[in-house]
């Protein structure tokens, strides 16, 4: 069986350095607070939507070293006796605000910000940044696909092109956040109650004599969910090979799928061939090497596509794969701290957002600020507070938010950015500190 | 804690559908072959260094539905009854025949191919895809970014910008295969005992009042493996702090590293002031969004530095962040099938790879070509009968057969590629179903 490693594991060696080293000095027992944040949006990218906070309030609340994560870093000398000691009673017993799930974030907000006691806290760095930067990433990958697609269901198709089996994973559930319909992930299902659906593959199609026999089998066996894959041998051909079959079997098919060739003039040809063989209910539903831009394209073109499934763009959100999101220190023993390397500086002390109709502004816990305040409690002293959102909430929560933007910050390309200002107390804390 | 869903039900939907319809018309028992090729290389790649089997063995040696996996398909109504009954026992019971992690491979080569039960067979294609194309990927991204290094070491840092848990985990893996000497992150040296290293955040750097505090610290805690970071208030005052620390412990840091700025002119300047601060036998090490590109580029400018962690363009592949391997079927019931949609297409027929001097053959089964035959026996009757290389032996097979491709299918940027030849048999079973 696949053997997954303790999830304690899941961080860098600096951490565990880091942490033997604050032990020896007697700093193991220090206060801190983090904060997870992204420096600048990637490209084409006017928003983000926020997500991966279920996996991280899961890490953080079931925080320990157990023993064969213990037994590992003693035979491999990776920490002292002492941090071993140390490490098999450490709980994360802090605290985590974060904006809910779906939320509308813009860069340089803060995601989440967890304080505790320092080693946890920077122990969790790797696993948090990991889980958040991805999911947030597809969450928003996802949205834009969607509204390309315009109202027509997308359904993520990218399990075999996501990286590894968690990204397959947790794409779909970024992806049915972001809006998408369904995933033809089974285990997304299993985990999360995603709507599943799938049609059939061309090994399908090639393991009988011919398009007309393959989809009336298909047809009686799934009379109520079938989606005929047409291009096989030859997208015409097969959309005649459809229509026969449905005359041959009685049944309608629900759909047919078209994953190659010039989708504009074939989905156009099929259509009719469709409309005139009894199959006028029929949709066309396009896969393919799709993606948001692609959905535009096809759909400015007048092609009659009544929905998408889309993979590897989604699973990868492949022009721009990766999310820079970082977590910085803010505060160390209850003082506001700031590296201040140019480019890669954060903002000191702990941080509220607040939502107004003018923009957000980022100001300081506590500061009396106008709008409403972005981020909740969700931990305190190590355990959950506030009970997570369902996925449906949290996908309306995305939905409603992505609505409210400006167009032009929901363009596909070189959208608008909405930056956050600073109130006046972080402002004069930058000034003091910098 | 995280919950990992059943490995059963990382499939797609359509996988299942195709199943229940096989298995009501007759069709389960049949024998198939599938194959899993990529049909393209990506941009700036001349070559891929396959990787994934021994997940690909270990799922399909273990392969089985479990009650937990059982119990959703029948209450979510995914498949019909007959079909639960079967696949309650049903096995993977065929073989496997794959070239060897660490195999250099072209376009259109199987890298494995998969004959038994069409259900079996056909239900592993979602997470053989989702293994074997993102471990190639990543190894074949490694290696490029090593050759770049020009044996310099070269640190994965990856998993907080991966996509999920298995994604860091297996870049750390793959990373290791294509060339890196280490990774950071601690679970790959509990799964695989890769080398891991770390060095210090800046977190740490502002846990203390002063950067020569803090290093001072850090090299006494770890005296025997300090690389200090020197960029997080300035690098040029971070190198003379680094030398104050190393007058005040008597410990003369392993390395400094520098993770922002111009590193070509920081470089230089930090080079000096180690010589000049008696840490000439200081190392210099460079991490910040850098890929092969970018390396090359500083070691062409002369910057002296010795090593290198990365981590967003390893472990995401960021300039070709998804490799396109297909899972085709070749054959079912014994009849070579080939799928003829143009560019969509595969060869018919279960195939065999013949690497001689002048090039990759790809021939049929049995057929009798010159040249060593890259896939071997893997998996016989579901079990497996040569045991797989170590780690060790694969990092080394992949950089002999790197070494030994021409300078031009190793260039960075337009490479040359080798695309194999058709042996006489194929070319005519291509010709006859055509």
């Amino acid at each position: 069986m696949i053997a997954w490693p303790p999830v304690e594991l899941m961080t860098d060696e600096y951490q565990l350095a880091m942490a033997d080293s604050y032990l020896a000095q007697g700093k193991a027992d220090g206060r801190v607070a983090f904060e997870l944040f992204v420096r600048a949006l990637p490209q084409d990218r006017g928003f983000l939507v926020a997500a991966g906070l279920e996996r991280v309030c899961d890490y953080l609340t079931s925080f320990r070293f157990g023993t064969e994560a213990i037994d590992y870093l003693r035979r491999s000398h990776t920490v002292s006796d002492p941090l071993l000691r140390h490490l098999a009673s450490l709980r994360f017993d802090g605290d985590v605000d974060a904006v809910p799930e779906g939320t509308v974030v813009h860069a340089g907000e803060p995601l989440l910000r967890v304080e505790g006691g320092r080693l946890a806290c920077q122990l969790a760095e790797t696993f948090l940044l990991n889980q958040v930067n991805f999911q947030t990433m597809i969450a928003t990958k996802a949205a834009r696909i969607v509204a390309a697609a315009g109202g027509r269901p997308v359904v993520d198709f990218g399990f075999r092109r996501a990286h590894g089996a968690d990204a397959g994973l947790l794409a779909a559930r970024a992806a049915y956040i972001g809006g998408c319909s369904a995933t033809a992930t089974v285990a997304a299902g299993f985990l999360w109650g995603i709507p599943t659906s799938g049609t059939m593959a061309h090994s399908y199609v090639l393991s009988f004599p011919s398009d007309v026999e393959a989809f009336s089998a298909f047809m009686r066996d799934h009379p109520d969910r079938s989606t005929l894959l047409i291009d096989t041998r030859d997208a015409i051909s097969g959309a005649r090979a459809a229509c026969r079959a449905s005359q041959l079997t009685g049944i309608v098919p629900q759909a047919v799928r078209l994953d190659s060739g010039d989708l504009v003039e074939t989905a156009g040809a099929v259509r009719a061939i469709l409309d005139g063989g009894g199959c006028a209910e029929t949709q066309i539903v396009c896969s393919g090497d799709l993606d948001e831009y692609r959905i535009a394209k096809l759909l400015a073109a007048g092609a009659p596509i009544d929905g998408f499934g889309v993979g590897t763009a989604l699973t990868t959100s492949n022009d721009a794969p990766a999310l820079g999101g970082v977590y910085k220190l803010v505060e160390s023993d209850g003082r506001p701290v700031m590296k201040a390397a140019g480019a890669k500086s954060n903002l000191p002390g702990r941080h509220q957002v607040f939502r107004t109709v003018a923009g957000d502004v980022i100001g300081l816990v506590g500061e009396d600020v106008t709008g409403s305040p972005l981020l909740e409690p969700v931990i305190r002293a190590g355990a959950l507070v506030t009970p997570a959102s369902s996925l449906g909430e949290i996908r309306d929560r995305a939905a409603a938010q992505i609505a409210a933007l400006p167009e032009r910050v929901r363009a596909l390309r070189d959208p608008d950015t909405m930056p956050p200002q600073h109130s006046p107390r972080l402002a004069a804390l930058e000034e003091e500190l910098s």
